[in-house]
């Protein structure tokens, strides 16, 4: 696919220098880039490359002197990334699915496609499922009974719907994610050690046999629009009502939502990111990757938490978490500094008890670890 | 699917009180109850919901005056969670899978399945397979070579079970579990730098270029009765013996058993729990979700970790474990408080340290990290 | 398969005693081993199960005794691990793949499979793609269009290799892995919450609504020679240029590569690692289990990381990391010792505040966290 320096401005809303008729076939790193690329540099860092490419156009930074690096042509993005996500959906060639329903596939008569679905060999879309247009379904996918899908979704090889589930417009599900999924959820005959344990902050009873069982999940899942679900991520079904995720909210890969979750919208969950059961998690939050979310709380609506970071409290709106356990990014950058200085302030003890002829620094070793 | 109220007290063993005969379809939280759910208020605290919900029939607290909700009946359970269990397995439809083999299942001429199997379609079920009665197989389901699954199996869609697997009766499976891959086993030529950090606790000689030879896994995976398996968990097989889970274990999603592996009986994994290679795990350990436990190392009986710890080292018999490095919970607890005063506490240092005299905090900034 | 012990002597290049034409057909523990296995012994600790199982020969450590332990040969290993790389590879039978190409698999008429290719049921291979000789493809597997794998790849059950992927030879890819799924990379009009945090430390302007742009991902995944990937692991494209692997490096299952990561060569990545995007990895690196890698940070060439670590900062070449922050393993070790005696340190405070008549420590509860 081919397309002009001006129609990528135009597309992007971007300010177009020179050449606009200059035909466009792909982007690319400056150093990298073929005859065809657009020369990607939004930042002075990359000048360096465009002049080691072969690009003829680039997008540039505000105010770059474009003549200077030799081109016929340049585009300015004041926000280079916003910019990215104009340009690679122009240039994303998108998964070759092939138009209709494969003979390969098994639909059951009940199940109601939309107009213009694509589906794959070896998909199976069970009874009573809704499903609505211009559906992309690729390879391998299951969709069980009475699962409703809005239109334009995009289903990559081998996701699995479980029964029941509802899901708004526009989702792209990544391979292997699978939704609806039965949830973890198990109960001993008499009180068990863990809710002993929860109820005593670690205290037990004498400790007795215990076997478990089983709470099926009665409830299923419902997946606003706009919603991105990461490869091989999870999200269980509800015990009684629906596990949810609000629109706009995107799950990278291997992402656990456990049962009667509510995510709210545009949020991102970064890969790996844990959210155990009946936890809420509000609006525009963003979990960094391997986030940990103890169930049954509540973190607010714009709260932010890095990387690793093990939410095992409520978290109240717009707070920046960091560490295990999470705590305000501020204080967890104070301890940390604290920590550095830890040994030195043990010696500087030490060295006061010396001045006042203590001796507590002695057998102190046995800790209370 | 229809019961009476009295039926389901019957099935729970629960107290009845009032209309026996009410007809009841599914079970609902109370506020969006319609007039054929049984609405779930075995707490005081969800009493309000009844009144604004269409129930005619409630689960509630042991002593709740049902009829001034406005009920024509009641079951009254003592500890709502286990009737719960009870409840939910009345109500679940289970996923759908047509009864009998699939014409568009490939099940070798050699395999062996039970009496009343359902295979669905895109199954793949390999020479010398053994499976015991009634087992359900979704969509999409590989079972290998050799491998012997017991009676009343439930697996569902994408599960892939590997050669020479065994596991016991009432198998649950959910989508994308994976049994059986090989184990994560590679050696180098000469010592590696893993090796000699092991031996040294942080100490490397010289640093030489090593390339990993593969330690194939000739054991299987050997699983009890009771089990359950998340959504794309991964149990590894054994180098020369097998990787064992016992009877009644419950593993949740995205779950990791390295290789030779043993995990007791009665256990229960949360989600994105990762044991390496060769630890043993006892009997009815409880992981909270992200736990981790290094290889080659024991988890004694009872030991219940908090969601996020990483067990370093052996863990004896019933201890209750939280935090990186995991220790006792009381510690942990303890330690958390130490650290919250932590600043303070150098501030009173350095109080200390003025009122001698002494300048002992100054220049300690360059740490020990 | 049976060999003889001279025969399994001569392929691991080790020492032999006694009988070289006995019979072998497996190998095992000393206790469990029958007459036809070898039994593994290449430690004394296991010396006493020999006479336990039924073994007539056995792997032991260099100048064991074997007629000692009534066996009728021996080979004498001095690197224990080294030699089950070598028995292992003997004895693995290997997935059974039929010969030949599935009736049941979908070939797009454009690809090109080598010789010998054994294709499973239901395998879907798209357009353009080029596969080297003897591959091996269970079933389930997808290969989408443009992808291009070279000889020996063994892919197990289930496998998702996307558009344009370039793997090297002698690939393994265990089962669920999934290779080019797209990048989680997503962008808002106006400066988002996080970008803010990275740039203040924590500081937030004004919260504002915020809705996620899509960036697309035009790259694909570069994987080179001798690269084995886990079950249900994960590796996303590359923005605009590949996301990389290189040579003989090993990842786990449940392993997560972000967008245009660069992995180098020879390196271990045990179960649930996340890095995340734009991060480059070394040579020789070995992360443990559930290790997290900040984005856009470089770890050096022949760095250790601990199970569980979470590097957030650049790590310098040969550095050994534990911790959450990841910090040297040295100080990590120090800094766990000093923590255990903290509260003691508290008390000490105290002691010495109460001789200097000061009152320092009263009302510091409030903490600072």
């Amino acid at each position: 696919m081919t397309v002009t320096l001006g129609e990528i401005a135009a597309a992007l809303g971007a300010e177009l220098a020179g050449d606009a008729s200059l035909p466009i076939r792909g982007a690319s790193e400056p150093s990298a880039a073929g005859e065809l690329d657009l020369a990607l540099a939004m930042d002075p860092k990359y000048a360096a490359g465009i002049t080691q490419g072969q690009a003829r156009a680039a997008m540039l930074w505000p105010g770059a002197d474009w003549r200077s690096f030799g081109l016929r042509g340049a585009i300015f993005a004041p926000r280079g990334r916003l910019a990215m996500a104009g340009l690679s959906r122009i240039f994303d060639p998108g998964p070759v699915i092939q138009p209709g329903i494969s003979p390969l596939a098994v639909v059951d008569p009940t199940a109601e496609l939309g107009e213009a679905a694509a589906v794959g060999p070896f998909v199976v879309i069970g009874p009573g499922v809704r499903i609505g247009p211009r559906a992309r379904i690729a390879s391998h996918v299951s969709i069980a009974e009475g699962a409703r899908i809005g239109a334009d979704a995009l289903i990559l090889q081998g996701v699995r719907i479980g029964a029941r589930v509802v899901i708004g417009d526009r989702l792209i599900a990544q391979p292997g994610a699978v939704v609806g999924a039965d949830g973890f959820a198990f109960v001993t005959a008499e009180k068990s050690g863990v809710e002993q344990i929860r109820e005593t902050l670690g205290k037990r009873e004498e400790i007795r046999d215990q076997s478990w069982h089983r709470i099926h999940s009665l409830g299923s899942v419902t997946i606003g629009d706009d919603v991105e679900l990461g490869a091989n991520s999870c999200i269980d079904r509800g015990t009684v009502r629906d596990t949810e995720v609000g629109n706009g909210t995107k799950l990278d890969n291997l992402v656990h939502l456990g049962h009667n979750v509510r995510v709210g919208r545009d949020c991102l969950l970064c890969a790996l990111v844990g959210v155990a059961g009946s936890t809420r998690i509000g609006d525009r939050v963003v979990l960094g990757g391997q986030v940990g979310v103890s169930d049954n709380i509540f973190v607010g609506d714009d709260v932010i938490a890095g990387g690793g970071s093990k939410i095992l409290t409520n978290a109240p709106k717009g707070r920046v978490l960091l560490g295990y356990p999470a705590m305000k990014m501020d204080s967890h950058i104070e301890l940390q500094k604290a920590l550095r200085r830890l040994t030195r302030l043990a010696q500087r003890v030490a060295e006061l008890e010396a001045r006042l002829g203590l001796a507590g620094g002695s057998g102190s070793d046995g800790g209370d670890g």
